[in-house]
């Protein structure tokens, strides 16, 4: 296999100069094979409440300038045991939901085809449900590990049944779940109602609150999700506002009580041995940041993604 | 008549006390009629590029805490001549344009039964269809000053005809507007081809670019709109992007080389003649707002409106 | 008694639209009874640095749109075990501190007369002295747990009795206190001298500091102050300066050090045993607040107070 | 007479660099005497709506930082022919009115006392009445040319009959200011009823709207103000929102429509021939500012007014 | 000559969607010719005072996403009738003024080579001395527009010769300037010294201030440029500080009293008659922007700079 | 020994006036002798990405005004037990890294000259070069605490061997360093290769991860730091992005995961028996800052190293 085709040399380019791809890897045009790609889904018709995320994916990658190409937590150099690429984004229609999902299911399915692991970066959550048909497709039911401050189980908005508040309820109920490895991560603030937390648990869905990584610490909660997937393939779908809004701010539905990115990235770190099939970064709402506090925690996380998508590729290749 | 019930007394409560109402009018349920009422549509699932206009309404409110209730400019206490309301939000399907244009078409019409004048506050410029179809059912043909960086006579995007560029030629297709007395006032900036500009022409529209008001200066521009719209029944809508950056800089699709707020002031206040019969002021993207700046600005325009409608309304009684 | 009303649904009317009462909560006016009010305080004239609490009410009540009806961690839906309402702003002279603090005292009295509990959101936390002194004429000496940077026991300033560094001093020296149960939580930061850490030890006020919370844990330190205050009506009181800048930059005396906000609402969801009889949240200054960041956090904290004040009341009907 | 002591060499020291006095001109304690001197007065507890003028000095001292010595519109080095230092803030009380307007009112005296011109930046509009107390016990009456979008000859608001809407009543009351040459210029918005006007036209106060100053230009404007005030001692109180808030969000009571920052630097310029004996830039709020626009702009209006005070001093010395 | 190949089409891809090239140009690899290239000079190493311009460009672009493609102005499609592409960054070295200037000669030679004209986005005002360079070895001595608060004549600061305080003294010494043909417009704000205007006089610089643009005018100000210029060779370079703070506060020496950004473009859609060989804007810090008023304005007048070489182009093609 | 001359009295100035020294402290002119001298270098020039640190001291200063002279986690007043005062800015040439390096190794010599004991306030962490040389010559190869998201001992960027990413590399090649006793904490983020773990193995540093705070405590961590450096003269260089983004945004390299103020300033606590001879906090840059977050950080940070200077003056004297 050719030798992939690593970022811009920061030391003869500035950070600051040059297009902003992801980590400053190359295009998925400049490489002719790609084992893992980033890639946006500025989508943001299904929020309920302070939009923006559209922008998410051109802010995650303005943050990502900073990244560089060796990642001490996993003894690893992601773009050097795989070709890892900026994908570009998915053009979606702004003004059809329903019209985005099927456009992001093809391109997505498209991208996959040769074998491409993807992390994507919305947009809002609804941008979940698509990828779950696209993996479901090729994985057939899918184990889930959600981070985020809510369920996003629920049922329906003024009728509309894609929202950023029901991509897993969706994915449930069209049997793209596993429903034996599921889990919630991060859970906090009101809900309308305890039926929320009952129907949630009825699709097989565990929760690990805000409140447990603080009092269990990350490692024991690590384990337990470690236990709970098993070998399944899995998809790991991050709302960044599972953090805090002191480390979120730029998100559209912020809850307080949240964890903090040390503890975000370090859970990912003890998700080494998990099959990962894919992988989003959603909800990043950049009118609402500030000084790219919550890109670059997104930023980060994709990375960390990107790191565990290419241990797997290691040890597979 | 009543006399008209007043705004809440700001030697007794603190303008930064109590319910943030327009102007801290009372609201529609307070009062036994509504000679004119501001209302909001929060909704702004029509916007192209930066959304956010949904908290328009609630910004608009908040900005106008500040105002009082004597307009020097017309020599006019517009709360005392009629009474004049907050109407409250139309709450509308974010999830669905069209639902939300008929909601928008259904509930104006009920408020404006009685005879009530609105004055709306967006929300993205979508909403100004609805309005012009209710209007439309009780005036007819409708004339149109319409201030804005951009035409808003597009066709479709993606497919979708209700969207905030297009509210214009929908109601010119839909024989809304009366062709032999509208325009634009301010535009400025890129199109997309010199078609736009032609299309526009044959839909009846005058165009005084923003340049125009800078080099002929306000009072001539005020002049000829009057001679324009003559005693028709007239429309205005005033996107706040028709200021500059500089004066409005939260809203979604900013130009450069726009209006100043006392140009636009001046302008409103430069047709005093006109037989209004309602108005809008849109696309207010408070995210992107820094001090109220643009919501200032905004609920000043509305003041200027409902000024305007209520030396209408103090000379028809 | 009567089913409460609760707040407006959100699958109907998008949690952006219509007035921002506090949770969207019906006003005062339109029940017949309120189990639990929550009231806004804006002055902030006894500030002693940045100042702009005025607009934490405000800022609250927008913050408080998010909020949904069931409380996951203490399993109940405060909203439908009492009557909770929005119970408006007291309008007090921003040019007297004397005159605002009677007028506090005065209003707060008559609206906790048919029983009615509160949840104060400030306003500097001068604030706190006349609801004290309210609550002291029902209930008599008021055990106190005061979240906070600062001890806030501190003599006069430039010879003013009241101002928001003072008013628990005040409160000691006017008997309003038990003195048996009364704890600082949260202090850090520096001090204008050992003598301030005798005095307030002298007036009865244990103190955990905010290294304390992260050395101990959430759970034995709310342990500790369960066995501090006992079956005493207690008042809860927390500056949201207690929490770090980081999840609270928008207040008036930002010290480093802070609590999180995960660390503050779990302890306050260890309180649920104490016979709370009253509650505030102060010093919210949004001129200083980004993203709403600080504004959620109070409002969530507001949550949380009701909810305590709502678990009472359940178990007292 | 000694040369005087000019600012910091900015060749030498780069300008973000040493101690921020206001155009890095030298201390009053490291000069023997001082022609001119900008002082601070960081009082806002006389403020209406949004505080914290108290800011406002050392925010305008950080943007004179900019500032170099030659002014070539008035063709002078100010800080040359004159010595011009930064006199420190008065301190004052933040929690008595009326004790701050006594202090006030003492120390500027004792500044003026050798004969030193003063230019003083608030704070609040409140501290014009104690300058004007000090001035008229030197000068006898004052004529005074007040640059704002307000009156602020508003009577008492909550009784209280010192704040930043009410110095020219005082002052009128006060027999402080010679009614033949009071002027308003760049007045506008919403007042509290005609009356306002008709008092205000009582104490003597002719009125330029700002929109008089788009209609008729700088020039036949400051010759009419020119010619209204003669030769007579004047004070030039210059209120920061007299400037639109795009040119100065960072004030507490913005009005839409305001003048820009070129025609109020030009309009003072157009001055030269006045005997000014004071003058103040009041009413900066850094909170509400972005990027020193604000700040920037009262710099130069010091700068100006600096100006004019050094052009008098040169031809009387 | 083959058809230009234009921006990507909004109607397909959501302007918020794709690579922010500019104006959502093709990348110049992806044509075979280039007539007119945008390219980024991400360097900031020369400035005086508030830094940040390294991230100019990549500010300027993602604001020209919302740029279109025809200019109603000019009357021209300026991507139609010349390939116009985004030629992307120089990668200059941040720690060495003068090793960065060498770069960005030799990197802009080699762009302009084929014959193709650049539009620079800066970057500080240090690249303009390189691009001097460049184009003095193409054109022989250049008239020069220079759109500026200051006069950049100065001399050395610290020493250094390269800074964004002296590119045109520089200019002016290595004989790159044609002499009769030079002007800068928009300058006001303090000088060093009166010696400041007497040298930029002798190297033969004519001054309109920011208060003759307003006197006079733009008509008669860009009738008199076209004037002073002729058909001499003429480079436009437009730090954008030309612009007043409120239209620009994205920048990093900021003076009050500037022009609007409505004044800076039509003066140059006046300049229509001009032989434009470059053309730069420089002095973005989007640290310092806000909701991106710096960037769009500066990317509106790349637009219009774009569009007089295009226009250029068509008449000599 | 005189009695030190403490800061302002916050009773009688209010802090938001006078000038802004750091802590309100004397300036060093203001005594006869300092013990400890707080300074600023306003240098940035290298920084390899967001710029902006040169107006770093000026910052950290104004967040300084709320500081109170007594430390209770210390029980320690240390404006009494030692004289502090601000000793001002270190005005260095911003285009010559090499100048300014020299300048900041004479000035700071020729300060601690008499004795006094500094800490630094950058400006970024290049500055920490010249300050070890400094200490070198006074007290020999010098210890190493080195609070950082990086390791800073890269080696060159584009050439140059001096910036903020390179000093603790120069600093051992020179042999400043007591390569027995260094330490990084707070390390986290991706590197450029497994080689820089290796290579700044080889310089002697040890290296305690943020996440490594998090899972052994502070305690824990900071009896290992004890053990390491035991009683050799140390100096602690805190890079404030040492905390997380959410705790410190307003810097040029932010990385995710980082630790809160409270570790980081109770780790400092924990440090009461070392030998501190001298101490820096740097790269705070207020242009990425809100609401003084990073700036109180710190103020804050300055503040415990004061104390932990102070602390040893009482015992050595």
């Amino acid at each position: 296999m050719s030798t992939p085709i690593g970022p811009t040399d920061s030391t003869q380019v500035p950070r600051f100069a040059g297009p902003a791809t992801y980590a400053r890897l190359p295009r998925i045009d400049q490489v002719d094979r790609a084992d893992i790609a980033v890639i946006g889904v500025p989508f943001d018709s299904g929020v309920s409440y302070r939009p923006g995320a559209r922008f998410g994916p051109s802010a995650v990658r303005e943050a990502g300038r900073l990244l560089r190409p060796y990642h001490p937590g996993l003894d690893l150099s992601p773009f050097s045991v795989a070709q890892v690429v900026d994908g570009g984004d998915i053009a979606v229609n702004p003004f059809s939901i329903g019209d985005a999902v099927e456009t992001i299911d093809r391109e997505t399915s498209a991208l996959m085809e040769p074998g491409t692991r993807l992390v994507t970066v919305g947009g809002d959550h609804t941008v979940a449900l698509p990828l779950l048909r696209s993996l479901h497709r090729r994985h057939g039911p899918i184990a889930l590990l959600h981070f985020d401050a809510h369920l996003d189980t629920w049922d329906t908005y003024f009728g509309e049944p894609y929202t950023h508040g029901t991509p897993f309820r969706r994915a449930a109920e069209e049997g793209l779940l596993d429903t034996e490895a599921l889990c919630h991560v991060g859970v906090r603030g009101p809900l309308y109602g305890k039926r929320d937390l009952e129907e949630d648990r009825r699709f097989g869905f565990g929760v690990v609150t805000a409140a447990d990584v603080m009092r269990r610490g990350v490692d024991e909660i690590a384990a337990a999700l470690r236990d709970r997937i098993g070998d399944r393939p899995v998809y790991v779908s991050v709302d960044i506002d599972v953090l805090d809004p002191a480390y979120a701010p730029g998100t559209g539905t912020p809850e307080a009580g949240g964890l903090s990115s040390r503890e975000l990235l370090e859970l990912l770190r003890g998700l080494t041995s998990l099959r990962l099939v894919g992988a989003d970064v959603v909800e990043v709402a950049p009118a609402y940041d500030h000084a790219q506090i919550t890109a670059t925690a997104a930023a980060h996380v994709v990375y960390d993604l990107v790191g565990l998508l290419a241990l797997q590729h290691r040890s597979s290749s």
